[in-house]
């Protein structure tokens, strides 16, 4: 067990413990991952079992005594730490579009995160949605066409290289896939090469066991 | 006028305009400053005219053709460009700290938002706050006395010396301030000092005019 611990909630539906986690995996971080059942009576006591110094929330980084209890705040560390992983993009405007698409994710798309729960074992047909939901996956839509545009020259991801920024869209697309909302061609190709990360799939898989599961993970 | 621009909102509802500005003064950027009153039929429009690449929100950082439309990420691109502001803490873990709070702010305290806006005309008596609001109070008045008891040797404010951390917090106050929130001898003591900064104060006394007003600022 590392002195390095990543405390998650479920794979199967904790978004930001996917965010984090995806990143932690990204930068080659030698980690334990506590994964810590959301959802039940003793939830809070075991967060505060096992990170006694952060609120009862997920994900939450532990180094010795410190914790990093923000998925933002724990990939601006991870990007400190391992600058050969180039979790935001080299350019100084790049990564500052980078975060603000990132910082927008954080704290924006409430109709989204409350109508669509991120939810992996959910694979429905499409059905109209409601305008506030088809809004933010308007907004959504419009940020990759955006990014895909000004830098596909650089790759496949939003930026380019992976980066934060897919990171922070790894949820989204459950939650698109959970109810199979329609995307056009840009947006769709950005949704099957980020469906496909291998770290991603790895997730996915992990996902159908909801245990109390302790495992190691080191560098690539 | 500056190539650079910051696009507020008015200085006295706008807290995510208060932030950016903040961060803006206290880096020494040189700025133009295009204040867009929210929550008029042509504010979209007008938000849209002098900003035409980011989403209608305030605040925005413009440089030359870039956009940075979110305070976080404001903050981030002001820390990497000033590193003499110290906008962060040294510290590695510090700083990670600092940007965990910083991100819960960004992400949390909902409740708080909603029931006290940012109003910096108002200065009423207290009355009790409903549970959730009272929650939220008490989770940031936790999150300071945690920062005051951890690093008071090395400064008044929240990490120490100033940081991206006190200005997520300067909204904060003059919502407490609005409904006369009692606060703890510690909390007190902390919002006096963040009350006090000068910045801070320039901002309140031109809360008065709410008019467009474009402004140029440069170093200290």
């Amino acid at each position: 067990m590392s002195d390095t611990i990543l405390v998650i909630g479920n794979k199967r539906y904790s978004s930001w413990s996917l965010r984090g986690w995806l990143a932690a995996r990204l930068s080659g971080l030698d980690f334990t991952e506590v994964l810590v059942p959301l959802y039940r009576a003793d939830t809070p006591e075991r967060l505060k079992e096992v990170n006694p110094k952060a609120p009862p929330k997920v994900p939450s980084l532990l180094i010795g005594d410190n914790a990093i209890w923000d998925t933002l705040a724990i990939c601006e560390y991870l990007a400190e730490r391992f600058p050969e992983a180039k979790l935001w993009p080299e350019d100084t405007f790049t990564r500052a579009h980078a975060r603000s698409v990132v910082a927008e994710m954080h704290s924006s798309f409430a109709a989204l995160r409350d109508h669509i729960p991120m939810d992996l074992s959910k694979h429905l047909a499409y059905e109209a949605q409601p305008a506030d939901v088809a809004a933010d996956i308007a907004r959504i839509c419009e940020i990759w066409r955006q990014c895909r545009a000004d830098y596909s020259a650089a790759g496949p991801y939003l930026f380019g290289q992976i980066s934060v920024a897919d990171v922070f869209f790894a949820p989204v697309l459950v939650r698109f896939h959970s109810r199979s909302i329609p995307l056009d061609d840009v947006c769709q190709a950005y949704f099957d090469t980020l469906w496909a990360l291998l770290e991603f799939v790895d997730w996915r898989s992990a996902a159908e066991k909801e245990e109390w599961v302790i495992t190691d993970y080191g560098p690539k």
